[in-house]
């Protein structure tokens, strides 16, 4: 079965050192793909630093992963030999639950050890943990990967999933689109893709930042306001002004003041967690104006795909800066430091160097 | 100008008096109609008591009105004299904003003094404060009128214009109807309506009281189960069970164990409001299963004309118990002691007595 090499992480302080791991050979219903590019989510630094919990070590992290399809199993359907594919947060899910009969696989709602199985930080249908994709390549049930439109370049599609279905799944479901006004909170590698998604989509597209540092890019990539959440008469401004307000922050505004940010009917998507997990809400703003606050959580795999078919119509990528696979460790300083503009994503063929 | 009998209270610690209060003629579009019924809402009773700020004194409250116009004005299409009508929390309101096009004119975004004209303990549009359905007439601009059908009595009108509106609105916007299942906490005036209304949409419906002593009422108006918010055993085997949870209770249950209670992808809608008003949500319960927590309050003139023909249609009627005017300071005082069963209103041919 193949050997490949890996970047794995053996503690919370610990570096990224380059490693070898195993990958089962496919089965029946799977397919092996080389990983060509992986992208850096800030949930793997928070995993690989044990801000989520002890994690299980040596962590091969990497959920925003896309290659090409190099060995099919016997009944495998959906793909062949040659195939752009990717994979996103999970690779398995008991597939037969209310949820993932919606194609709401993340919800899988089968017991623990049989419910949906993270791409790494998991342990799989097989008893093994799960590793992800700061490695060469990773073997897959079919049900759990996409196909990736020809005009999206690898590389490209690598952050779409997880960064895309992110931001994508709540503007669908929330009704972004003509005649509404979105707030984007937070110019990121969410944000920055949340912003293209929520124009394209037809809204009208107002950013939010901390500072006006990225209001250029904000508005290239369709935007037509940019605020700094700090800028006290902006923030009056805008008031009761938008129908959904996307979250993709953990920290820095209070919710209550996102939520004086919508109309009546409107609603507050938080994409992050605050670093207690908990957040104060004005009840009395939410029933005077039937508001509402929720959370959303990545997306099934249905929907993953029509996200990257949305991007590959509606030319939505995100803003990438390619690096060898040995400044993984200074990448995620930068990611902690806000310093990346506005997604790492890490050449799998230097992997070997 | 008619001049007609009322009843008053003039302070926190007042109690209701009778008294003589000063109609307006109806204007061109206005009509006057001779009340038959009101209801006594918890809403009159904070505002009477000062809980919610400092009301204008003396005040009449009341704002689930029936009765039967007696005169209109020259220019009044919707209504002749004899028609049976209602008048729920407000009326008037600026419409012409974009909430108010939409039919949602309790969210008029009018400034104040422009805005939506509260029935009771408000300045209505001439300047002078207005007063509510503890009286024997009332004027009122045609635009903010219901028909009561005639399948409902007037009795039976009269608390549907804030109870059942309040709990139509929400269940009908997320969606409550077949395949879905419905949790409404709190078996009061509210809830007892709640439940006709998702049984009667094709929903699955569970109450959910402090005890069991209303369980019966509650299976009986359609509810297929009825837990107590104190067994911890029965709150345990229903988590992760409902897609809307419709809490019409103020206090006593933490609003994270009704996040606990949804599916993913479902909503809590709180309708009543706690006494600091703000609580305290675990956003890592929301965004890991696309949940929400939503407010509503009331609803449009449009939506309140609906709830009515759905009463007519489906056979939805609140449970009263009809009581004469100068019994009003007794029935406040049960109305806090959860004493009745389940809404009181006030026969308004008593108010002369």
């Amino acid at each position: 079965m193949p050997e490949v090499i890996a970047y794995a992480i053996d503690s919370p302080t610990g570096r990224y050192e380059k490693t070898t791991i195993t990958r089962r050979e496919p089965g029946p219903t799977e397919v092996y793909f080389e990983i060509a590019y992986a992208g850096i989510c800030h949930s793997d630094i928070h995993t690989a630093r044990a801000e989520w919990g002890e994690p299980i070590y040596p962590l091969v992290a990497g959920h925003e992963i896309a290659g090409v399809v190099t060995k099919v199993g016997s009944e495998v359907t959906k793909f062949k030999v040659g195939d752009r594919v990717g994979v996103g947060c999970f690779v398995d899910s008991c597939g037969e639950c209310e949820m993932c009969q919606d194609g709401e696989e993340q919800f899988c709602t089968a017991p623990k050890g049989q419910g949906t199985v993270g791409t790494y930080n998991a342990i799989g249908r097989n008893g093994e943990p799960t590793a992800g994709g700061y490695s060469q390549g990773i073997t897959v049930e079919q049900d759990y990967v996409m196909s990736v439109p020809d005009e999206i370049s690898l590389e490209h599609a690598a952050p779409l999933m997880c960064a895309g279905i992110t931001t994508y799944s709540p503007l669908k479901h929330w009704g972004a689109g003509p005649g509404k006004r979105v707030a984007v909170i937070g110019m990121g590698g969410l944000g920055h893709v949340a912003v293209q998604f929520a124009a394209k989509m037809g809204a009208d597209v107002t950013v939010f930042g901390r500072t006006l540092a990225k209001r250029d890019d904000g508005l290239e990539l369709g935007a037509t306001d940019y605020v700094s959440t700090e800028d006290r008469d902006a923030m009056k401004r805008v008031r009761r002004s938008f129908d959904i307000v996307l979250s993709t922050i953990s920290d820095g505004v209070e919710l209550d003041t996102l939520v004086g940010l919508t109309k009546p009917h409107g609603v507050v998507v938080n994409l992050g967690l605050p670093s207690d997990g908990t957040a104060t809400v004005s009840l009395g703003r939410l029933i005077n104006g039937n508001r509402a606050v929720a959370g959303s959580n990545i997306g099934g795999i249905r929907e993953t795909q029509e996200m990257l078919d949305f991007c590959a119509d509606y030319d939505v990528r995100p803003i990438i800066e390619v690096i060898p696979a040995n400044q993984i460790n200074e990448a995620y300083d930068n990611v902690v430091a806000s310093k990346v503009r506005y997604r790492y994503v890490i050449d799998a063929s230097t992997l070997a160097d």
